[in-house]
């Protein structure tokens, strides 16, 4: 069911191009949702998606447009006037015009601004473009239909029919008063199947969803998900209604924060596509990979202290490598497991207490299965009995440790506002090499007694 | 906007039941979303539970019943008959009326399901129960409504007053032939805003976005997303229409597939949640945690070869975790970024020479500045010059080494169709661990030539 763009239909599409076979390009594209093209013009330079674009219809191009990667859109904007591109924009609903706007230099937006015909779309995308893009206002749209209060089904329906030619995504009426103060809703449904003399006031649900233009776009994500909406209503400070933020806008921001997590937790600084430049790439991968070499430099330093236990005893050092590493994902699954209930936080916060206290059996229970396991191999291999205590011993307050380490940092990262994902990354596996190193050879120092 | 539970708020409700204020209850509860109700079920024993569900409609109770985790409603459902249950069942859609009878034993489903008084929701649902829970047909409803190509507006409004009584979530009417294959659809919007007279055949849209019943759950949440649709009809292998996908499902799809991304990265072998059974979480994070023990003792193993080196320059051991460390963190930077490009995969494949290629160049820029640092470190804290270059230059082919590795990995599990995010977790950072130990000491017996 889905397009998959194979190398044969490119070639076909660029001979096409260079043919100038328009009727064959036309027909292709004809059949094509705008979605599909968009990988086309991955593989295409700038002259050739011209010279599709100007076979399709505005409309088209407009989804296009508003399709595309940043970056391709402006290296393809370079070929067209402001007036051409305002004639595109003016195609999109108000928040995608404004967020392709934003994106673009202060100079080059306003002359495009300046193009768009219709006064009300022109001072719609202006207004969006005052918000910041995480919030709720730079999430919505302007486009939405209302009614009054006041009106019954049959002057609802006629302002429907007047209002709705630019609202292509349409589930629901809103319902405001004489001052424009969100009152509630009512489902196109419910009109479809009440009669034309009904009151809109007898029919519509008060008590509904809504948000303010302020509120951080990750909040409205989850409160949309939370209460099932495909679209919800936002207010200004004086309850009027400003706009509506459609649930497919409300996936970006939850995609984007799973994203944003996950590089995160990977110990990547800055958010990046694995086909982005070198440069691009070494930059936002450097510094996590700068302060792990510090840690590991610090645990250098730190065992020079104890240079004297690594000559006594050499086959220390053979478990160094397990130390750390049991350390690092001890500390991983721990805080992976905090972060995850953080962002699904709801009802009464557990006591820390009664978290550390979960946290703590389940990392007794799993380090003395592994300790067991490591005590036995030791011997196994021929070491002395001393040496094994140590290691296994070691081992067990590890565990212990990490798991605590591994519970309150994302902990204390959330309640000082930073993205507690960045805390299951390198930090933790960082932090607990260097805490490992402490246990074990403060172990060995006090079984040898060096 | 979104509700908070506060301690207060718990207290007067517990109080109210204790002193059976009925009064109290109802009007409280009268105002709540269904969804608020949740937070507070979970600090409720299941007789107060009970309790507040007498107090309200069968459909408010329905609704509390599909949103509660799978554990609290088992609890509860211990307290109700299947005659009761099957009243709660009848209130849901079909789709997640089968989510929850999917999770009972067979005995107590059937029963339940021999109490629905209404014939065709026992068959919906009985079909339903057929499928997957990973494919689309366990995904979809059975509640839409659908017009026939050959009908006039007129004719399709009083169908949809018909239909519609089940159908609250109606955002687009589906368009069949007389054998009820799929055709198209017409968006509410438009049989608002057309005349009594027209055809649907004139005002329909064909051509439109459909997923087969046997299409996985995770590539309809793609689909849905990618062409921005709030609801996609399945049909079944004779392309007639036999339900729907609403978005807040693929929205659960992607949430989902998110954190078991997530916790595969973290080493947690199944999906579990930080307030699950101790037992319960001890045996999600033993598996990686055994297999990165092993690691760490086949290192300590094959440094046992190597044990003369350690004897001669004991100072070696200082540095191994500086190496494991690094390869570890390098290793999960590459497969993060691999993993989040095979999850949005669009376009022709670039080749993997290609991103080989990319990969190695990011790797030899940032493993020239680390290691240059970590040399001039080492000969500051006064280790020989020899020593310095051993470390920083295993450390070099440790970053390019792992690089590879964290790249090609993840793209191997993918081809053989194991979730590449695995790779990206304890399975990376064990690997590099041993490349690392094995570069380190065979550069140091190369340049000592011991």
């Amino acid at each position: 069911m889905q397009f998959e763009l194979t190398q044969e239909f490119l070639e076909s599409i660029i001979q096409a191009i260079e043919k100038e076979d328009d009727a064959f390009l036309k027909s292709t594209f004809d059949d094509f949702y705008s979605e599909d093209i968009i990988p086309i013009f991955w593989e295409l330079d700038n002259l050739q998606r011209r010279y599709i674009l100007n076979l399709l219809d505005v409309e088209s191009v407009a989804r296009v447009i508003s399709n595309l990667d940043e970056t391709t859109r402006h290296e393809l904007f370079t070929l067209f006037t402001p007036k051409e591109i305002a004639r595109f924009i003016s195609e999109l609903y108000s928040d995608d015009a404004a967020d392709i706007l934003n994106t673009l230099p202060v100079k080059g937006r306003e002359e495009i601004i300046a193009h768009i015909e219709d006064t009300e779309t022109a001072s719609h995308i202006n207004e969006l473009l005052r918000y910041d893009d995480d919030c709720a206002g730079g999430l919505m749209a302007k486009e939405l239909v209302k009614a009054n209060i006041n009106w019954n089904v049959k002057q609802t329906i006629a302002e429907i029919r007047r209002q709705a030619e630019n609202v292509e995504k349409l589930y629901t009426i809103f319902v405001v008063d004489d001052l424009d103060v969100l009152l509630g809703r009512v489902s196109l449904k419910k009109i479809i199947t009440s009669k034309d003399t009904t009151n809109i006031s007898q029919i519509y649900e008060p008590d509904i969803v809504r948000v303010e233009t302020f509120m951080e776009s990750q909040e409205v994500g989850e409160i949309m998900q939370k209460y099932d909406l495909e679209s919800v209503p936002v207010i200004n400070v004086q309850g009027k209604l400003v706009g509506r933020i459609t649930i497919d806008d409300a996936i970006d921001v939850i995609k984007e924060q799973a994203v944003e997590d996950m590089q995160a937790m990977a110990g990547i600084s800055t958010p990046v596509e694995e086909d982005d430049t070198v440069w691009k790439l070494s930059k936002a991968r450097l510094p996590w990979l700068i302060i792990g070499m510090f840690g590991g430099l610090t645990g250098a330093a730190f065992m020079g202290l104890f240079e004297q236990n690594l000559v006594l005893i050499p086959a220390m050092a053979f478990f160094i490598p397990l130390i750390t590493a049991t350390g690092g994902n001890v500390g991983v699954q721990s805080s992976s497991l905090i972060v995850q209930s953080l962002a699904n936080s709801d009802g009464i916060e557990e006591s820390n207490w009664k978290r550390l206290k979960r946290v703590l059996l389940v990392a007794v229970f799993n380090a003395f299965i592994i300790c067991t396991i490591v005590f036995i191999f030791v011997l196994l291999i021929g070491h002395p009995i001393k040496l094994a205590t140590v290691v296994s011993s070691a081992l067990f307050f590890v565990v212990l440790l990490a798991s605590v380490m591994g519970t309150i940092t994302p902990l204390i990262l959330d309640k000082v506002g930073i993205n507690p994902a960045l805390a299951s990354g390198p930090f933790i596996t960082t932090a607990n090499d260097l805490l490992g190193l402490a246990v074990y050879f403060g172990m060995a120092s006090l079984l040898y007694q060096i």
